[in-house]
């Protein structure tokens, strides 16, 4: 319902109505908790309106061929918007208020919010404060380039016409997944990104496939330079290379929290340019305070959001509950064609690991069958295991299917569940999910030299066996 | 390589060079043995040759709009079956042997296998002998139809034309994946089968998914009948409905396996109709006669042929190793448009399961937000599980991407991991994996009463957030 009594103290005051906060207030409210939602903008922030929602959307009806894919996508989105919206302002146990949250000072008493709309400043009191408020995109100044011509992901979905071509300034997953989507629907795209390689978190070998992809779908790669200057149409990179006949610019340089405002520092909130500090509960250093989600820098998807967002609702309600154990991993995805998933460590932290301690496992599709039957030309599993245990330390796959294959990882990893028991797994004949069983099967020839060298030859996979034994 | 040396004890004749022969004989080859392959017909079997390899081929190009879909198949199999045909033939410790294979009355010494190419008769001496004949398609007359006509897998791949129109007896794996195959590439396809339903090893609710999917393709289903007989071109049906302008008859009855002439009534080693009687090692009723894959009726599946003969030759090769635990869940796949998988006990062994003691789940992808997205309108998870523990009993899914997720399900069966732990499981969003996730909730709310009564409603999804709540 909308508005709040002014003198009551809520269970909780949710500042922030995207991914996280939807989560905690409606968690908590169907447990019965009175909760306020405080929200200056549109509910179901950005996943709901410029994220995953309507990105997915176009990435679908890209594939698809649908017909004025832009405007299938703000009409889906649109659809799923105003249901939530419907959901939140009818939700009898939800109070929204609209504005921008704030923390006071802290008191001994309840935690006091301050939400501000235009003149109007509301006092709100509560057992709990969740910090959700999302993160923003980073953008650059670029001398020469009007902001009439410039886009993030908050504009890029209201464009009615397909732009005759989209300059992509940054390299990372809403870079790869609306260059895919725009290429497809009929933009030339260009990918302008600092780094010498895309997606800079994933390892080279995931990067080569997914360049390789674009630049196979007419996306033009411009790496380890910066757009210095935009003349008329032209963009002049700083490597001294031109981009003539630029439309449109879109901005995915990445997110940062939205903190300003929040008054994290009156109320003793520790937190950092990368997001408020938080543990896997979503514990902020005060009592009582919580945050989840994009602000805080830990997870940055709605899945890793939501995950938290559960924990802190069970917290909340249920604080003499046992301590579930720590969280699971947490996948990540980006949508392009193929598709990119990736779980467990991060590349940095798999390299700080001994390296006569992990061993690395790297199959490609076209060594498995379905590779073969479908002509998949890219496609590749890398994984990062202990050496001797075969415990799965990373896994990143891209190709069709890795999204969903990853689930196959994660399970793996929070059970502990190596590649010596892989071995002996059964994969549907010819699966995508084959690349597992070869990486099983290469890591039992490599561990158990014992065995006679080609034991493990036998090749399930029929063209891997051709492959394997021509290599002799 | 060619031929064998009269005089020689092998270690073991492989009889069939199909998915469960080969496995058998270069896995043993691998490890140093001589083993004798005899094959009368292709390298490569039914896989190969008419098979997994052509018929995921084909789905490919019809998916894909490649050109001349079926010359594309044949090419891509001929090419993979060459390569098959060279590594058998250039191998140094597998001698081919082209011929029929037979047992012989039991010895005390060695194994002595005859085989028979026309006039020729060899007799071959070895301590194992692996029985992998495979099976062939079942047929039935029925009146007024040629054999010029009439196709089965055997014949089906070396069609050059696409016919107008093609009638496929059966509703099995083999119908649902040629009927999607031949209406994507121009053929006017029916169904006849006996069944009131297709695929009647599966659930309703994925055979109702598969047959409304087939119905959208433009393939006619005549179920719960059989064709009576043809009269020029039309078919009459046995309830009196009529197929006019039948160009081609598909036979895709199922399989039998083959067993005629393989001596094994003489050897004294059991069979039924359904195959010969063999463990999930390949033993037989008699010591040193081994049998995998399609001619046990264990497995019909080129993985489950591939499964069963790895342990065969782990047990023949290193006869002192301690025995393995027991086979792994044996996944099932049907490559149609969406896929099927499923993995676990049978419906029949479900049913058999006391109700009070299982639960049934089912998530529909138009629940999960990448259903909402991909505007996915057909597929379904059947999840029955124990119901107090949440242990998986059968898992069974129809969708994009059915035959990559099964292997989350065999995974949780394999390592007993039930829907209790997965409910901590974080999957990419929007990923169709979500369908688990959602399944991993509703145990949890049907299953902990305790808990008030909407907690697990806090979805993490959107749109079954939205959907949930209104249900209310």
């Amino acid at each position: 319902m909308i508005g709040h009594d002014p003198d009551r103290t809520y269970r909780a005051v949710v500042i922030g109505a995207g991914s996280g906060g939807l989560t905690a207030a409606i968690g908590l409210a169907s447990m019965g908790h009175h909760v306020v939602l405080v929200e200056a903008g549109d509910i179901g922030g950005d996943c709901t309106n410029v994220g995953c929602i309507p990105s997915k959307t176009l990435l679908h009806a890209a594939r698809t061929s649908i017909a004025d894919p832009l405007a299938h996508t703000r009409k889906r989105r649109d659809e799923l918007a105003h249901e939530e919206d419907e959901l939140i302002r009818n939700h009898e146990l939800i109070h929204l208020v609209r504005g921008w949250g704030s923390l006071t000072a802290p008191s001994e008493g309840p935690h006091v919010v301050r939400v501000t709309d235009g003149a109007t400043i509301h006092a709100i009191r509560a057992e709990h404060v969740v910090l959700s408020g999302g993160s923003q995109p980073v953008t650059i100044d670029i001398d020469g380039l009007d902001a009439a011509r410039t886009l993030t992901n908050e504009q890029l979905f209201e464009l009615t016409d397909v732009p005759d071509s989209l300059l992509v300034v940054g390299g990372g997953a809403i870079a790869i997944e609306m260059a895919t989507a725009f290429a497809a629907i009929g933009s030339r795209v260009d990918i302008v990104e600092l780094n010498d390689r895309l997606l800079a978190t994933e390892d080279p070998l995931i990067t080569d496939e997914i360049e390789s992809a674009l630049a196979t779908h007419g996306v033009r790669l411009h790496l380890g330079t910066t757009v210095a200057r935009v003349v008329g149409d032209v963009a002049h990179l700083a490597d001294g290379s031109m981009v003539d006949g630029v439309d449109r610019v879109l901005m995915a340089l990445g997110r940062r929290p939205r903190l300003d405002g929040l008054g994290l520092d009156q109320a003793g909130v520790e937190h950092t340019a990368s997001g408020i500090v938080a543990d896997g509960w979503g514990r902020t250093s005060v009592d009582g305070i919580w945050a989840i989600g994009d602000v805080t820098g830990n997870t940055a998807s709605t899945h890793g959001a939501g995950a938290v967002g559960r924990r802190t609702v069970r917290a909340i309600a249920f604080p003499k509950l046992p301590k579930l154990g720590s969280m699971g991993a947490v996948p990540a995805a980006v949508y392009g064609s193929p598709e990119v998933a990736s779980v467990g460590r991060s590349l940095d932290e798999v390299s700080r690991i001994d390296e006569r301690s992990r061993l690395r496992l790297v199959v490609r599709y076209s060594d498995i069958d379905r590779g073969f039957t479908d002509s998949i030309e890219r496609g590749v599993l890398v994984l990062d295991v202990e050496r001797f245990t075969g415990t799965i330390i990373r896994a990143a796959i891209t190709g069709p299917g890795a999204a969903d294959m990853i689930g196959m990882f994660t399970m793996a990893i929070d059970h502990g569940v190596g590649l010596r028991s892989l071995f002996d797994m059964v994969h549907p004949y010819p699966s995508h999910a084959e690349v597992l069983r070869q990486a099983a099967d290469d890591f039992a020839r490599i561990t158990y030299p014992s065995l006679p060298r080609e034991w493990l030859a036998m090749a399930r996979g029929r063209v891997r066996r051709v492959r394997r034994i021509r290599r002799r």
